[in-house]
């Protein structure tokens, strides 16, 4: 298959390393000339994870992109730079989307940006530094057109990439979106020092939070203790590798959204999904309380009343599980 | 109220100062007559968690314990006493269990070892060297008598620990004694070195296997998405706290069982549960491949084969949420 990968990033540089052992043709797209001229003569991307060994992958920038030759695009950049990208891509294409965000124009999924392309969305505890370094990882491919998920997992498939085909697009991508949010919830937790136990019942609650508004959104509950729900959260809220995680912990130490994400010197997602998520639950009726701290937080509120918020408020889904507290 | 505590370890010793600091006129009850006395002298117990105030609680051996004058017994002893500790409390008296495990001579729910007498379980992400460090916690209390558990949680809640009522008390005991065992996968996957994404992957299908073992117990699938199922089992993994997770790493780095039960020198419950909830699992018809990787590996299995049974076979739960990977 001639493949190409759009965002030459951590995810998007091992990502067509993965494509390109599968025996596929792949062009990685980057907006820097040098980068792609490096890359080209090198078989490494000078900027992120250079243990990645991209000698099979061609490079490029964007006004080079050979896209209408591809029989798939693959969209790998930050969330808020999503649409641009997407909407240059031919209208027959199939476009497989690693990102996990929301639309800040539009306030909603990013699949829906990308129609009328055939579109499946990759989730999972997928962290780029520990696939470079060929660890093992699985992850599901998402799609309202399951021909078009089941084709993509043969094309991403490997012994060290084990993917799974879920139909349920709607809640793959709420979790994508969603789980970076209560990420920085528990790096607050981690940077206020309030230890394992009560991160552990953030990230519960937390779940519980982004399972109430996909299931309002018309998602499948299960998805969200799959992969991409559970087990991407899991990874996101502990792994050292999460950048999400450590954006919250510097912000509970005091530095400014903007300080933290110049300090981890990549897109913190989760920074910019974090309003849109919170109006979104609010179209939808949903209270979503972590979000909501999340929010206040990063609007400047100080760091002693969302780590109370996110402690002391009890969200309907307890209640629905269990009693409430006196 | 006056309570007994039965187990002077970490937990009972750490939770015997709750309970005293509510107000409650405590016993601590353990086999050691110089501990008992250590820590009627100093107010501290001198094996376990030294910076917990016991100045306020009472300590006696069991053959001393004021059982018959008690209004409410708990029990903290590991799962493998249990059945000898409780079956000496007095016929009508309240039992509390917090105790997570399965009884090894019935191979069923601890719980049912305590009838006729009126019991409850107490069960959450409660690292006693947490709690013990004043640091916040959640817990849940269930008991068939909603009545019973909303009297307990009014005995036990305090600001810095908080107990929601859960009447699923099927399913927060299976969540109790089965997360041990998923930690010590967990804890083979840190030995091996094989990375949170894969080790995330594990936790999740860990989560399915419980859950599909408590449905077929008759449990709610809620519980195993709350605090006694997922919080404590996100804890219970990679908490540096966890005995369990500890003792998998232990034994993938060539440690047998009985050596790294030694150096971790307290009861590994996950060690002594495996086995029975293999077969609690064998009598409801429920496969849970990775109960039966961790027991392989206990019973002297190599490292390498348990590692391959963890990550490769799929349970039915991923075929049901997502179709089958090719």
């Amino acid at each position: 298959m001639r493949i190409v990968v759009l965002g030459a990033g951590s995810w998007g540089s091992t990502f067509a390393a993965l494509l390109a052992e599968n025996g596929h043709i792949v062009t990685l797209v980057g907006r820097d000339r040098d980068q792609a001229r490096e890359i080209a003569e090198t078989g490494r991307n000078p900027r992120y994870l250079r243990q990645v060994d991209l000698a099979q992958v061609s490079a490029c920038i964007y006004a080079d992109a050979p896209v209408s030759d591809a029989e798939l695009v693959v969209v790998a950049v930050p969330s808020r730079a999503f649409r641009e990208v997407v909407t240059k891509v031919p209208d027959a294409m199939p476009v497989l989307s690693l990102v996990k965000g929301l639309d800040p124009a539009s306030g909603d999924r990013l699949s829906k940006v990308v129609g009328p392309r055939p579109v499946a969305v990759l989730s999972g505890p997928n962290h780029a530094e520990e696939i470079a370094e060929r660890l093992p990882a699985a992850a599901v491919i998402a799609s309202e057109d399951e021909e078009l998920a089941v084709r993509m997992q043969e094309a991403v498939m490997s012994p060290r990439f084990r993917v799974y085909v879920n139909t349920d697009l709607v809640g793959v991508e709420l979790c994508a979106a969603a789980k970076n949010v209560i990420a920085l919830a528990a790096g607050v937790a981690d940077g206020i020092g309030i230890g394992a136990n009560a991160k552990a019942a953030v990230m519960t609650r937390g779940l519980a939070e982004m399972s109430r508004l996909g299931a309002a959104a018309g998602a499948r509950t299960e998805t969200f203790a799959g992969l991409a729900g559970m087990g991407d959260l899991i990874v996101t809220c502990w792994s050292h590798w999460s950048r999400n995680r450590r954006a919250g912990e510097l912000i509970a130490c005091g530095y400014s959204p903007r300080e933290a994400e110049r300090e981890i010197a990549t897109a913190v997602e989760g920074l910019s999904t974090a309003p849109v998520l919170r109006d979104f639950g609010r179209r939808l009726g949903i209270e979503l309380p972590i979000t909501d701290a999340v929010c206040e937080l990063l609007a400047g509120g100080s760091v002693r009343e969302a780590a109370v918020a996110m402690m002391e408020r009890r969200p309907t889904a307890e209640y629905e599980v269990e009693a409430a507290a006196p």
